[in-house]
C-alpha cells in the first residue's frame, strides 16, 4: 500500500536505496516445481545492465544476484523466493551537492517535503536502480508465463528519430546496442546520441512491447483490465510519461468504422481482421497480441547548469556531473519487458482460481 | 482482486449490469462527520447522464441516486456508504442480435471467453453504464479532497478537430454541451459530430485533465506512484486507449534541458519554471498542477455492417442498431475527474496515515 | 481495510446499519455458471432468523433477501453478486435512552470515541443484524465448496451446562431450537433459557463447528495458516470471546506423547490414529475433519439496572429494554457456519491458481 | 495473499527457510524520522534467542539481525525496512529420516500434499525459526507505537501447572528463564521441564498478554475488529491452538449481569468497574487494557517413537531426534508479544488515516 509492492497473488515487493547496503525483492506467489536459479534470472538482468556500451551509463556494476529463499535444490517450492543484489560499485564520492540542492527533474525535493528525511546518495530509493529488481522479478513471472508467452520490446523512436515500422525485424534487436528492430537507423541514432552526450544532454524515447501467445481472458473487469494494470506497471517505470495500447492516443482520430477489428473465423480459428484494440476488449485479452508504447522523458541528471534551490529554500545553480545514461530509454527496454510479464503472470493466476 | 474495487483506504466497489435490476456502489474508507447527502452526489452524475443533448446518447435514464448506509442524519459516520441506481430506463427489446453475435469492438467475445456466460442484455457487466457509480464515488471523494483541490476536465480534441490552447477559458467548459474550453470551435464540432450521426459513425476524443491545490507529498514511491495510479485509474475507464502526465507522449522527443522544470523562490514560496512533469517528480506530488490528458477511442457500436463471427463460431455480420453516443469521449469528462478525484482521495489517505 | 471487507479472491463487503433504509454486501471472486437463486440463500437465512422461537429474540424480520446483480437466467456470470435486504420490521421507537447513554458490554462508547458520530439506532452498524449478510454470503460460498465439503455446526453449551458428546447425534440439529446435537439435554436447556429470560437476564453459550471433506492443501503458510483465518473470521462475529482448533486451549495440558496424531496408511488410504490437531498441520488443511470451538458471551442488553455514562460523560444508569435474545449464541451457529464456508472458498479459490 | 505478508500499512512480509541461506523480512509502511538502529532490534531477537538455558532448545544461534535498508544515518526514511539474519548454527546433519518419513504434528505432510515438493532441511518454511522475523518485526511496530504503549507477555500455565494470579509480578519475568510473574511456582516448574526433557517428551503451554496505554478506537468495525486482528496475528504463530480475549471461552458460562463491564466516571475519567472485555468493544479499543490468552501445544519433535507414514505411503516409525525445545511455549512469549505489536501498529496507523 505504500507503493514498494506489486501484483495480488504473484505478488513482487521490492526494497534498497541505490548506494546502500544491497538491492532485493520478496517474490510470493509462485506456483511449485518450476526450474530456477540465479543464472537464468541473472542473463535478464545482464540485459539491462549498465556499463554495456558506450550509449548507456559507464557505471559498471555487477549486479550479480543470488537466491536466499524458496529454491530448493534449483526447483521452486512454493514459498516467497528473496532475491538479493549487493552495492559493490558503490563510489564512496562527494554527495555535497546532491546533499543540500534539489535537482530538478528529480525526486530530492518531493522525497524531501513527504518524509521530511531522505537518502540523497545517488537518488536514495528514487533511483533507477530500484528497477533491476523489476527485471529479476520479471524473469520469474517469465516462467509462469511459459514459453508460448512471448514478450518483447524495442525502441522505436529516439529524440525525434524513429524507426520505419516497414523495416521491423525482431531479430536486428539483440545485434545492437539500442534494441531497435530496425536496422537502416542505427547509424543515424548513434550519431545522435553520440552528439546529445558530448553537448552533456540527454534525450527521450519510445518504447513498444509486443506480447504474442497471450491466452485468451486475462484481466479483470472494471478496475483491473489489463489496459490498466499494464498502465500501472509501467507508468511506474522512473521517467516514463505516457503509455498507450493498440491505437493508443490516435484512437481520438478515429472514426467507429476505421477503429473496429472485424472478427472472421477461418478453420475454426478466431481472427480480427486489424488490431486497433491492441489486443484487448472490454480489458481482456482477446487472444490478438498485446501492443504497447510508452514514452521515456530525457534523463534528468545533465550537465547544463540549472535553476534550483538548497534545502534552505534559497535560490541557487546545480550541475549533474556523473556517469548517467544519455538515453535512458534504451535501458527501459528490458524494465517494460519485466513489468509486463509481472502484469500478465498476476492475472494468469488470478484468472486460473476462477477457471472453472 | 477480481476487478470490481478501486483504492486502498478510499475503497470502491461497484457492481451490476447494464440492463440488471439495478448497480450500485459501496464506498469505504470515509472520514466520518462530513456532510453528505444524495442531492450532492445527484449533481455530479448530471453531468455524466445520457440524454442531455443531441450529441449523446438519447437513451434517458433517470439515474437517480440513492443512499443506503453510511450516513446519518446528513452526516457521514464513517461506516461503508451504499449507493443504488435503480435501472428504470430499460427498454425491453429485442436481444437476438447481440445475444448470438459478437460485435467488434465490445467485451462480448472476450467476456464469453473469459466466463463461459455473459449477460448480453446492453452489454452487461461491460457496459459504460457501470461508470455512473465511478461519477457518484467520485463525488464522495471530491468531499474528502476538500475545496482547495480543484480537479477540471476539459474535452480537447474530436477526431483531428483539436482546441486552440490560447484560447483556453474554464468558463466555457459549463457553458456547451461538449466540456469544452475553446469557444471558437463549437461550431465546427458541432457540425462535426451531426455528420459523423448522420453518417452511422462514431468518432474518438481526447480529455484533458488538471487538478490544482494538490497538496505536495501524495503518491507513493515505486509502484504506486500517483503517475501510476492515475494510469491504472484512467485506463480502466471503458475505451480509453492513451494516458499522459505532464509532456507525455512528448516527451520522447524532448531534450533534458528543454524538459527540466527548473525551481526557484519567490518570497519564501518554492514555484517551477515549467511543468513538464505534470505535477509530479518520482512519484509525488510537487504542489504544482496535476496534468493528465487521455484518448477515447470512437463508440464501437456504429451503423456500418461489420463482419463478425456468431456464438457458433461461424462467419456473419452484425449492424449495431439503438441509442448511441456518437463520440462517448465527451461523457467521459465527468468520468475521467471521478477517476482522478477517486486516486487523490485514496493517496490523501495513505499520506495521512504515515505522515509525522 | 477499514474492516467491512473479507476474503481475498472470493471477498464479501458488507454494508448497511441495523435500523437504516436496507443491508446488503457485495460478493466477489465467484466461478462463472454456477446455479444460483434468492431461494437458496433464503434458506440460509432463515435459520439465523430471529423470531422462530421463544428461545430467540421476537424482533420479525422477514429478511427477504434479494439479488441485484451477477447472475443471469439463474447463473452466475462471474460479476460481482449485489444481495439486499430491506429493513422492514424496524419499529420506529424512542432512542432517546441509546441516544444519550452508552450501554455496558455494546460498541456505543467506542463508535462515538473512534468515529465522533453514531448511529444510534439499535447499534447501528454495531448490531450483530450485520451477520444477516455474512450468512447470505456464507450460502455462496458453499456453492463454491461444493457437497462434499460438509459445515456443520452445534451449540454445545449454554451457561454451565454442556452437551455429553457420547450423545451426539447431528440428525438432532435440525429437530430443536438450540442446534443442540445432544437431545438429552433439551428439557434442562429449556427450562434454564426461561429462567434467563424471566429474571431479564442472558447467558453465554459454546458452538463446535466441524467440517468433513476437506481437500487437503488449504490455508497459506506463515500469516495465513487456516487456523488463523478461522479464527479472524469467527473472533469478528459479534460477542465472540475466544476460538479454538482441535485441542484448542487444552493442548496447554498435554504431553507431545498425547498430543501427537500418529499417522498410518491403510488401502493406500491416509488416515490418523487422532486429531488433537483439528484438521491442520502447519495451517494447511491435512483431510482431517476440521473442528473448531468458539464462545459467545452473554448479550449485553439485559434488564438489570446497570452504571454507565451519559455522552456528556456524566454518571448515570442504564436498563436495556427491548426484544433481545437471552442467549446470541444460538442464533451464532449459523453464522459461524457462515463464516467458515467463506474462509474455506477463499482458501479453495487461492489454493486453486497456484496448483500445478 | 500467499500468507507471507502481514498487515495493511504497516506490512510485514517474511521469507526464508530453517535450514536456508538465510531469513528475512521486509516491513513497509513505517514513518519516517523514527531512531532505528541494529541494536536495538537485536535486544528483541535475544529475548526469542533459542540456547539460553537448559529450559529451551540447545540449538545455538547467533540471529545477528543487519538492517539492509530503509534507514539513513540511523533514522527511518519512509521507505522499506530490509532486514535479514543469516543462518550459521545450520548443522550439517543426516536429513534422511525427515527427508523419507512425514513426521507426526509437524507440517511435513500437507507441504508436500500442497506443494508436491518440500524443503525438508530443519522444516523448511514451517520451522518455527520464522518467527524471529516477527520479533523484528515487532520491534520495529513497538517504535511506532512509542513507549506509552506497553506490551507485555508473561507465561500462565505449564502443563497442569498453572501461576497463581494473586502473586501475579511483571518484575518477576525477567529474573527467571519462564517470563513467570508468579515467583512461587518456579521451582516446581524447573523440576517439571526437567522431567518432562528427561522422558523425551515435551509439554504444552498458556500464555497471557497484557497491554496497556492502548488509546481508543484501535480496531476496524465488522471484519477487522481488534479482536479478529489479533486473533489472527496470535493464531498465526506456530503451534498455538486457541485464543482468548477478555473472559474468553469462559464467557459461555457468564450471564449478562456478570459480563457486563459498568461504566463509571471519576473526575472526567471514564473507567470501568471489570474488563470482562478484554479492552474491546464492538471490536475497537476502549482504553482498558488489552488482555488475551493463548494455548502453544507440545512440541511435536519428541524422542518417543511414533506411528508415521513414508513419502511412499507406507507405514514406518519415526523417532525426532535433535535439539528441541521441551515447551516451546516459554519462547513463545516474546513471539506473541510482536504479534500483537504489529498488529496494532497497523490498526494504529489505519486510524490515523481516517481520524478528523
Amino acid at each position: 500500500m505504500t507503493g514498494s509492492s506489486f501484483g495480488k497473488i504473484f505478488k513482487v515487493t521490492t526494497w534498497g536505496e541505490s548506494h546502500g547496503e544491497a538491492l532485493g525483492c520478496v517474490v510470493e506467489g509462485i506456483p511449485s516445481n518450476i526450474k530456477l536459479d540465479a543464472n537464468y534470472i541473472q542473463s535478464f538482468l545482464d540485459k539491462r545492465k549498465p556499463g554495456q556500451s558506450k550509449f548507456t551509463t559507464q557505471r559498471k556494476e555487477n549486479d550479480k544476484v543470488a537466491i536466499l529463499s524458496g529454491v530448493f535444490k534449483g526447483i521452486t517450492t512454493g514459498t516467497p523466493i528473496s532475491l538479493i543484489i549487493e552495492n559493490n560499485d558503490v563510489k564512496s564520492k562527494d554527495y555535497n551537492d546532491i546533499k543540500n540542492k534539489f535537482r530538478p527533474g528529480h525526486a530530492d525535493y518531493t522525497y524531501q517535503m513527504k518524509y521530511g528525511i531522505r537518502d540523497f546518495r545517488g537518488g536514495g530509493r528514487a533511483s533507477a536502480r530500484e528497477t533491476a529488481m523489476r527485471v529479476a522479478a520479471g524473469a520469474i513471472a517469465q516462467k509462469i508465463l511459459g514459453n508460448k508467452v512471448k514478450i518483447r520490446g524495442a525502441l522505436i523512436q529516439i529524440g525525434k528519430e524513429k524507426i520505419n515500422y516497414d523495416n521491423w525485424d525482431w531479430n536486428q534487436i539483440k545485434k545492437n546496442n539500442f534494441f531497435c528492430p530496425d536496422k537502416s537507423v542505427l547509424k543515424k541514432w548513434e550519431k545522435y546520441i553520440k552528439e546529445v552526450r558530448r553537448d552533456g544532454s540527454s534525450i527521450g524515447a519510445m518504447i513498444e512491447i509486443n506480447v504474442s501467445g497471450v491466452p485468451i481472458g486475462l484481466g479483470e473487469p472494471v478496475f483491473n483490465k489489463i489496459d490498466a494494470m499494464l498502465a500501472q506497471g509501467i507508468m511506474s517505470i522512473p521517467a516514463v510519461k505516457g503509455f498507450e495500447i493498440g491505437s493508443g492516443l490516435k484512437s481520438a482520430e478515429l472514426r467507429g468504422e476505421e477503429n473496429a477489428d472485424e472478427i472472421i473465423s477461418k478453420n475454426n480459428k478466431v481472427s480480427f481482421k486489424s488490431n486497433n484494440a491492441g489486443g484487448t476488449l472490454g480489458g481482456i485479452t482477446s487472444g490478438q497480441d498485446l501492443v504497447i508504447r510508452f514514452a521515456v522523458k530525457p534523463t534528468s541528471s545533465i550537465l547544463k547548469k540549472k535553476s534550483t534551490i538548497n534545502v534552505e529554500g534559497k535560490n541557487t545553480y546545480i550541475t549533474t556531473k556523473g556517469r548517467h545514461d544519455p538515453c535512458v530509454g534504451i535501458r527501459a527496454v528490458p524494465i517494460g519487458e519485466a513489468m509486463v510479464a509481472i502484469v500478465l503472470a498476476d492475472l494468469l493466476l488470478i484468472q486460473k482460481s476462477l477457471k472453472n
